[in-house]
């Protein structure tokens, strides 16, 4: 019996390993472009001891995507403290430094995986989404189920930063500080717009910027915006 | 010859006439639970016959993507007169009957497609979003390739108008009316965020605004966001 539950942790720490030398290689590039060869050769070991581990491609794919899922959604996770802007800067620092290391394999995944991708690796990367979303709610004291239009621009926000991520890595063209930043104005402008037609959201507007500081992300953007105005008008 | 060229418009229009019959059982559930059963059924013809015009489930689904993905990138296509908001309220408008009509076709689609997608798919997708994001890039009267940031806003929003869709039509909470000057004023709060720290951006804010009428989309919306600052502050 003992021998068979080291045996067994040994077979779950090779597939750990192999796990971590998947998600590595889809750093670099996309998982289409990765074999089962050079998988096993990173990890020294042989094609048919992978196949071992995992039936195919395809079950490797999956427990790698289920590996960055769970912490791609950790990431969300952000103590219940202080002005909502800093939370969300902070948040979005973890999600964009995530970006930055999972490159390929990050945009493969986003674009609905390989083309050899299941209704379970969607299914994962909804369960991401839903994560975020909920994280996000949680920071906005309000409880579930949110009104509809709250429901709206939360998630519509979470897809916002998905989107952003993914065009950034196309070229790094922008410094990922400022969409970091940026995607955090952008929160605050998607509630905005929501504010100035509905009322209830108008109330959470105003009990989120009642609790931000001057120089916080959000009262700069407000101070820029006002400078801007004159000009545009 | 005349009798061979007879023959060949049938089968085209047969096709044709498939491909309406498919998009129309789409509309109504996801093409995965469609099945060719259904289609031969609803088309008036045998299941063996449809499999003489498409040889599987997944060209057929190909061509009315075809269709649809066509129909949907003509949609952005409007005429260069008058102010951006009032034009950018004619293509949401235009948008939204499309997502309507089409539900449960446009979900699968933009989720990826069913189970058996392909990277044909995807990049039929891909170019839809992209031509909607030229139309928008012409109608700022912008040279290609327009500035990063720009480019980051415009995409970003034709990427919120597509997940703005999908969440509505998981319920239609919101009235589509509502959503689709929303996405327009949307549209103008993420130019606004990036002209607030780029000025290159912030000269095409002001271009823009220049052009807009009091009583237009963009008018209301800075109008309303000044009544609800007071409050706000």
């Amino acid at each position: 019996m003992t021998t068979g539950v080291r045996r067994r942790m040994g077979v779950e720490e090779r597939r750990q390993q192999l796990i971590g030398v998947a998600l590595e290689l889809f750093s670099q590039r996309s998982p289409d472009d990765v074999s089962i060869d050079e998988i096993a050769a990173a990890a020294g070991i042989s094609r048919p001891l992978v196949y071992h581990y995992f039936p195919g491609k395809l079950s490797l794919y999956e427990a790698a995507l289920r590996r960055a899922a769970d912490e791609l959604a950790q990431l969300f996770v952000e103590p219940r403290e202080g002005p909502l802007g800093a939370r969300l800067l902070r948040v979005m620092g973890r999600f964009f430094t995530f970006v930055d290391e999972h490159g390929p394999g990050f945009s493969a995944l986003m674009r609905g995986g390989p083309a050899h991708g299941s209704s379970r690796t969607n299914a994962m990367i909804d369960e991401v989404r839903h994560a975020a979303y909920r994280q996000i709610l949680a920071h906005l004291d309000v409880e579930e189920p949110p009104p509809a239009r709250l429901e709206l621009v939360v998630r519509s926000w979470v897809s916002l930063a998905e989107s952003t991520a993914l065009l950034w890595l196309e070229g790094r063209r922008i410094p990922r500080a400022e969409l970091e930043l940026q995607l955090v104005h952008d929160f605050a402008a998607l509630a905005a717009v929501s504010a100035a037609y509905d009322a209830e959201m108008a109330g959470v507007l105003v009990r989120i910027l009642a609790g931000e500081p001057a120089d916080g992300p959000f009262g700069e953007l407000v101070a820029r915006l006002a400078a801007l105005a004159p000009g545009a008008s």
